[in-house]
């Protein structure tokens, strides 16, 4: 028999953390149903004292989600713990997972405590999370940097506190593989109650090395990995989901364990972070880039590929890659519409959603001729966070552009209600179209990035626009589809603003301890 | 004293297969310059026998770097291995690397060939290459597939054979670290002429793990890593040389070995090879991605991270980041022109060349306020493979968009030096441009991929589209810049159009040995 690791997905908590990457509660709704049916362990939804808002998310995902564990992060704070406790009580199965970091430097300079006070906070920490839940996660922050006397010492604390979980992260990806597996293979050597719990591990990308680090550790005992969808996470980001589980499985004969994972989720899952967070996955990505599988990248290699076989080592197919799947035509009813999104785990608030989503995929097959997953997919993200209750909104919009001429763009805006329209040139019609929108909005936000991607294949395919917004220090993304690439444009830049006036903001509880 | 690792770059070899993203001569110059700047230690600069536009590429490479070695492919067959010695021929100094499979199932099905004839056959070719340089490199096809016995004793008569240089790749990227530094360990300590050779791997990323491999490598006693700039390759990629190279200069404490090269040249050749591919980086990836360094993504942490050395190990100046440096203006003249073209290593091939890029420029500057060097990359990438050659060219473009109406494209088109005018309506501006520009061209090509990024930042920023067409099993990707958005895509389809009826093509030198 062989042993299970365990998945512990955080995608919506230290994924979240990239720029810009902030999710609405419906938008980590939505996530957390499609983690949910690829059948990962635990979904860390988010960190429940940071925020009334970010307390709503991780209740709304706890009430949401029956198959997996739902965890909230708290410092070793009584306040964060309790706040954590609340947020997955409508759990089916709930874990808090606290933290305090244990390096010399980070204990003498962020926290300003002594290692016995660290000790006891973290021990005091653990027992108020076991008063909310039996499931108690305990990190080491920059355990990679702590001594090992000192990790040993506070681990047998806390395990004798009650935790079950002990998270060994490398905070800054700082570790090389057969160093990191040795730290973990000591500690489970020396703990002496070591094996009252299950050791995990979160790993950092910085030097390329997170999964090679993961997947260490488990060769030297631990059996929970914490990881991304497309590695989304902190600066070069977090080891990848997809990559743990398919390097563990398609080498069995190496990990003697495996996860319970359904791995043909993985693509689709891929595809929704992406387009909810606006972060792209490039094409020569292992396991969900588009040129992964070879043949599934335009290149029709049959003829001179006869033995497959002997170049690949996953089948495209077993992590989801597949032809984009027909969903729905012009003629689909109001029904069949209803039942696909149920089918795609979306489920929306009310019944006037439902039609607004419903008269907007009308308009949208009018214009295009195949409806696939993934276009519905961007119908329903084009709501914002606060769906109706949007501040801006896109009444008309008008382009002229031609060779030799100053591009033009005419805008109306319906601005809390009420309808603004203006005009405006620029050096591009996209550019004309932001600065006439800017010209009744003045919101002053800088542009820091402008991205677009084709949803599907084939030129009538819509264009999915991802705008990154600066303003004052907060960073937001916003995102906009449509066949029209300006208007997708102007949705985009309008769901941005929108994102900043609502104050969606993720504060990181790690930085924000500092002094 | 620490030995010195080898890097041996194949962005233009192994990451030229992947789809749509062949180059052509002059853009392969381009790319090698920057290698060399960056003093990569050997550029393979292609496939010499592959055709007679490979043969070239590599020999203008020859010609034009210095401080590299120049390498080119062979398999171990007498023609490819001549070929490749007369391509490399002007190099300063110049290598030749031959190939053959020695996995059962390789040489069974592939090759049709017993074990005995493999090995001489790897003798001839070692011995044909050792007439045109003593620099000679020996692969071991699909080695980690391979007996090590009949590793052992392939490699042990290569290098009698002269040999100087042993490979040991891993083709299907189905390794994991500590099995592949065992294989490394056990052929150096095996092979009895080992000490005559620099030890090689060559690892591919589908599992996510071909950088660990690499280093797993590296500590057991290998001195050479072949990589890719930002990983590119077949399938999930090569292993990346950012992460190879800022890994082992990280932790010189663990690997006693350091490259040549100079990291401040990493991003600015990260980001020539992803604008002459069509290939993005995604934000999330190690040392080139846009968020790896947390204050380079946008967000002014400064007041939040006070000590931020405590999160960071290694600095983003170190590996190339800078603010844009701001290149020329609307009033620099042709002098000031050509000397920042020669600050980025292009080099025009006639006055009438560069004439046109500073007409270009001139057009640019009218539109854009600040000219940066990403802008001039772009600018120069223009040109085709075939620069003024073009088959089509784009001379007037006009747009109209409307809310409520079916947009409208009305283009005029160059075809082979004759106008023709025509227009088309479409399910948005880009969609009516690319059928208006179909209706004239009738390619029937497939779009397989649309994407459009802002070369810099600020709305007035130039959009770089990338079109990735497919026709008969070809695949390309045409790229085009502009302020105007659509104007770029159509700049874009033409140049993919161009490069399908030129016939740049490229052959996978392992897929096409395949019975």
């Amino acid at each position: 028999m062989t042993d299970t690791l365990i998945i512990f997905d955080t995608t919506m908590r230290d994924g979240e953390q990239s720029p810009g990457a902030a999710m609405s509660r419906d938008e980590k709704v939505r996530i957390a149903r499609a983690l949910e049916r690829m059948r990962v362990n635990v979904i860390e939804a988010g960190f429940a004292a940071a925020s009334p808002g970010d307390f709503e998310s991780v209740r709304a995902v706890a009430e949401s989600v029956r198959e997996s564990t739902i965890c909230s992060l708290a410092r070793a704070n009584e306040n964060d713990v309790r706040r954590a406790g609340e947020a997955i009580r409508p759990a089916a199965s709930g874990r808090i997972h606290t933290f305090i970091a244990t390096s010399p430097i980070h204990m003498e300079k962020k926290l300003r405590m002594a290692p016995d006070q660290v000790v006891e906070q973290a021990v005091r920490a653990v027992k108020w999370a076991r008063e909310y839940t039996d499931d108690v996660e305990f990190s080491a922050e920059d355990a990679g940097r702590s001594e090992l006397d000192f990790l040993c010492r506070i681990c047998t604390a806390v395990i004798d506190a009650g935790a079950r979980t002990i998270n060994i992260p490398d905070t800054v990806g700082y570790n090389v593989p057969h160093q990191f597996g040795s730290v973990l293979r000591q500690l489970i050597e020396r703990v002496p109650n070591s094996d009252k719990v299950v050791w995990s591990v979160h790993c950092h990308n910085d030097l390329g090395l997170a999964v090679a680090n993961s997947l260490a550790a488990v060769l030297a005992g631990a059996r929970q990995v914490e990881c991304t969808v497309n590695g989304l996470g902190e600066r070069a980001g977090n080891a990848s989901l997809e990559e743990i589980v398919m390097a563990v499985r398609t080498r069995r004969d190496v990990f003697t364990c495996d996860t319970r994972i359904d791995s043909t989720q993985i693509v689709p899952t891929s595809k929704l972070v992406s387009q909810i967070t606006g972060y792209p996955v490039q094409p020569n990505k292992a396991v969900v880039g588009a040129n992964a599988f070879a043949h599934e990248s335009g290149i029709h290699q049959d003829g001179v590929l006869k033995h497959r076989e002997t170049y690949e080592i996953m089948r495209a197919e077993d992590v989801g890659w597949s032809t984009n799947r027909l969903s729905l035509g012009k003629l689909s009813g109001r029904n069949a519409f209803k039942t696909k999104l149920q089918e795609l785990g979306i489920a929306l608030a009310s019944e006037e959603a439902l039609n607004a989503a419903f008269a907007r995929f009308k308009v949208l097959a009018d214009k295009k001729r195949e409806i696939f997953d993934e276009d519905l997919q961007a119908l329903i993200g084009e709501d914002g966070p606060q769906g109706n209750d949007d501040r801006y909104g896109l009444v008309y919009l008008r382009i002229h552009s031609e060779t030799g001429e100053v591009p033009q763009a005419s805008v109306t805006l319906s601005v809390g209600g009420a309808e603004q329209a203006t005009q405006s040139q620029g050096s591009g019609p996209v550019d004309a179209c932001f600065r006439a929108i800017e010209s009744i909005v003045h919101s002053g936000a800088e542009l820091l990035l402008y991205s677009v991607n084709a949803i599907t294949t084939g030129t009538d395919a819509q264009g999915e626009v991802t705008v990154r917004l600066a303003k004052d220090g907060r960073v937001v993304n916003g995102q906009g589809a449509d066949t029209d690439i300006i208007v997708a444009s102007a949705k985009a830049y309008l769901n941005a603003l929108n994102r900043l006036v609502s104050g969606v903001e993720r504060l990181n509880p790690q930085a924000e301890e500092t002094v």
